[in-house]
């Protein structure tokens, strides 16, 4: 590609190095910003610079955060001793979204898997440990994604956390909503299967 | 979406703010970033801040540059008296990366679309008009897209350049390389069908 502009073409290649950002979408990019107002582009050029030199990890759960403490973590109207367990980031603005759970959260940073080389001294388990012995912790819930992966980091740390008095539990596994039990794999269906549930708890919660 | 950090958010929020990128997609590119190098996010927020500040339109052509006069326009190895009208940088870029063209450009700004608002005044015709009589220009190649708002924006210009000594051409329309016949609108088959050429200049310049 050519480009009459120095300027253009350094734009250009920043935006292009994003992951899934091509050299067209880079450069409608650019033209876009070239027509937005200057206070706007500034801003966020200030936002970029601010966000890669001022963000931090929460100290108690790993979430990214402003602040020692993340916005969950020290929020007291939320349950202190019931801590999910979730691989990253994604996972906590999914389950966040869905205002359905008034707890804590633990990011791992990844779940265990050793073909990418991901032992268990790779993510944030000893501070999960530690973690629940201090504040004494009544439930853990792993909200882990179902993958082989998923369960064995489940099975690692549950291990782990067999001396603790805990509940121990984890996200449901079954049939989607608005699913078809024809298209659901074997696997989804056998264990929704196996993990029936009453359906006057089901009833209750619909 | 709920987010564990205000810096975290305003990101976000800026890049989607950008066109055709979503919520999520913007939060996989700051997470993308967050993961940088310090020194790459700072270059790519001092580049989108000096894009907006520094950037300048060349003043003969119209197209984006660094200077007064653009990369194109100030280079003396290019024909200085062929200009190619094309309606805006995007076009520019696309026929600079055919290698094909030797000549300078002349950037309109848009094409005359009376059913969204924009004229004659509203293009850089005026300046192109006098740029051909003060550059003694010998060819205006018209490179617009082949719509019925391309083909008024030629037939305007047309009449108004009618009084130099000018040859005035337009890129041929025909079918396109690699496509089928058989697929081929009626207008474009009609076409290059009225504009054959003869099969001795195809060759040569195949």
């Amino acid at each position: 590609m050519f480009f009459s502009s120095q300027l253009l073409e350094d734009a250009v290649r920043e935006f292009s190095r994003l992951p899934g950002i091509g050299k067209k979408t880079a450069l409608r990019l650019v033209l876009h910003l070239i027509r937005q107002e200057e206070g706007q582009v500034l801003q966020f050029s200030d936002v970029l610079a601010r966000l890669r030199k001022e963000i931090r990890f929460c100290e108690r759960c790993h979430n990214i955060s402003d602040e020692q403490l993340c916005r969950i973590c020290s929020n007291q109207l939320r349950k202190q001793k019931v801590i999910c367990v979730v691989e990253n980031l994604r996972d906590v603005i999914a389950i966040e979204s869905t205002q359905q759970f008034s707890g804590i959260y633990h990011v791992l940073g990844g779940i265990i898997s050793p073909l990418d080389g991901i032992g268990p001294e790779d993510l944030q388990i000893e501070s999960l440990i530690s973690r629940i012995q201090k504040e004494e912790t009544e439930e853990v819930i792993f909200a882990l994604n179902p993958t082989i992966q998923g369960d064995t980091t489940i099975y690692y740390i549950g291990k782990k956390l067999k001396p603790f008095p805990l509940k121990i539990t984890t996200i449901a596994r079954g049939v989607s909503f608005g699913g078809e039990l024809e298209y659901a794999d074997e696997m989804t269906l056998a264990r929704s299967i196996m993990n029936r549930i009453p359906v006057e708890n089901y009833i209750n919660h619909a």
